[in-house]
């Protein structure tokens, strides 16, 4: 069946113009909004819905919860930024009752106090359908050069991912960790020139910073960094490497910094969570995956592309 | 069925607790988050279920996406704001296909448009089930005073109404002008105290505003302005003015000023859209109804109430 939301952002982007107070809309992790008084802030948002981003089980009432504000929250760490405040939306089933409703809210908000988040807002309504969430949050840059977009890239540049990829349906969609420390480190140590969070695979998302930069990319095969998980997964067909490539839902950062900040960054680096140099972004556009042996493919968008 | 939102909007209230950045969180019609910078955000967030808050037909699927849109306007009206950015998430039903998605976001849109609103991002996916549409708009206070709260009436403050109440789920809920021209006049022209957007009824919404205030109040039954539409669909067991008191979905402005602010506003408001003395409020708790004759009823809570 046709799936309508991929003409639909089209048609949208067609149809919107950024302007004040908006200095960067659709198209980013986030939104950036000037504000009147100085300063800027970060705005991202996300849907989750009940049997396309989670099912009931394995995923519980309290995880569901966890997931539509860690998405936005990873979202917010992407753009460079720390979050501060999220508002909450809900289509509740009526027939699951107000316990279900309560623990709900309660894994989401277990997760906002582990980050201190407030949440200051939101909508709450019940209905005969499946559950709906709807997650804003706010933040606001942490480097004083504002906001960390898709488009910064410059030839030379090293890429960079956090911590491991793919296989992560198997479980960590749910639990995964959004990486606001690790992006608050970052920004101490280094100048990141452009990065996103890998939401539908690193072979999905790497086209957005490359597309929006102007730049291509070769990767280097060896050095990608596989989850356990999707070793485990790897079968004749999916190997564990395109399982890295493609999967999705990792929620890592892939960030792209200069040659020098990337040293600096591989010799002080000393969070738990890992980052791996990767491969290089080229003049030329396109996206090269480079085997051990010196083999080269296109690398193709393999991931899955439902969201903008 | 036991409606899980009303315990649950109990218990989340419990849970959170509002701190810095945000000045104002959930109670009001929309949240006030502090700027790093200085001066103030508004927020505001409505989820709109297909089958809930519309239905196809009568409504089209311009007009679910103009509503999703308006109720979040009248909302940061109802704070004396401006609005200025939009953020849309949608869960379209997949088997209406591009041109109804498209529709959608074309009424949204042209709402936006009118109003110079900036969408600025969003979240589209699409699924087997009815059409969510979950809007969130960013504003900013019109006063240098800041918002205008709930919680600012005064004994002796005279309460007035925008336009004309009741009837409004016969269409004017599809239609209806979120009452942004008349709150910026209002600005200008006095200090308001404060003010809610009538969502859930007079007689359900008007205790909000008393609640927070800590003050009564006395409404003149026979000042409410009344919808003709309201006056048409009068029958033996529901008179027009128990429409006006509690149909909902109005998304008229209520408000106390002062009376010598209240008598300024009679004698100056030149807008189209109407503004009528209905009360006053009072020090003691609770909420009468003044009948022609004299007699006095305490004013029931007839609304509905699903909605935050």
């Amino acid at each position: 069946m046709d799936r309508p939301e991929f003409r639909l952002i089209d048609w949208i982007r067609s149809r919107v113009r950024d302007r004040d107070p908006v200095t960067v809309g659709i198209g980013d992790d986030a939104a950036v909004l000037r504000v009147a008084s100085g300063g800027e802030l970060l705005i991202a948002t996300d849907m989750l819905m009940e049997g396309v981003h989670f099912t009931f089980p394995p995923a519980s009432p309290q995880l569901a919860g966890r997931k539509a504000l860690a998405v936005n929250l990873s979202d917010i760490a992407a753009m460079g930024g720390r979050a501060t405040a999220a508002f909450v939306s809900v289509a509740l089933p009526v027939e699951r009752g107000f316990d279900f409703a309560r623990d709900v809210h309660a894994g989401l908000l277990e997760l906002a106090d582990q980050y201190d988040i407030v949440v200051a807002g939101g909508d709450t309504n019940s209905w005969r359908g499946p559950l709906v969430i709807n997650v804003a949050v706010v933040g606001e840059p942490l480097a004083s050069s504002g906001p960390i977009l898709r488009s910064g890239a410059k030839p030379g540049d090293w890429l960079f991912v956090t911590g491991a990829l793919g296989g992560s349906l198997a479980g960590r969609h749910l639990t995964f960790e959004p990486r606001l420390r690790e992006v608050s480190r970052l920004c101490e140590l280094v100048e990141v020139h452009a990065m996103l969070d890998i939401s539908d695979g690193l072979a999905a998302d790497l086209p957005h910073i490359l597309n929006q930069s102007h730049v291509g990319a070769i990767l280097d095969a060896e050095r990608i960094p596989i989850s356990e998980v999707a070793r485990n997964q790897a079968t004749a067909e999916r190997s564990a490497l395109q399982r890295a490539l493609s999967d999705g839902e990792d929620f890592e950062l892939l960030f792209a910094v200069s040659p020098d900040d990337g040293r600096r960054l591989e010799s002080l680096w000393s969070d738990q969570t890992p980052v791996t140099r990767i491969g290089q972004i080229t003049t030329d556009a396109g996206c090269w995956l480079v085997h051990p042996a010196g083999q080269r493919e296109v690398l193709p968008p393999l991931g899955w592309t439902h969201v903008i």
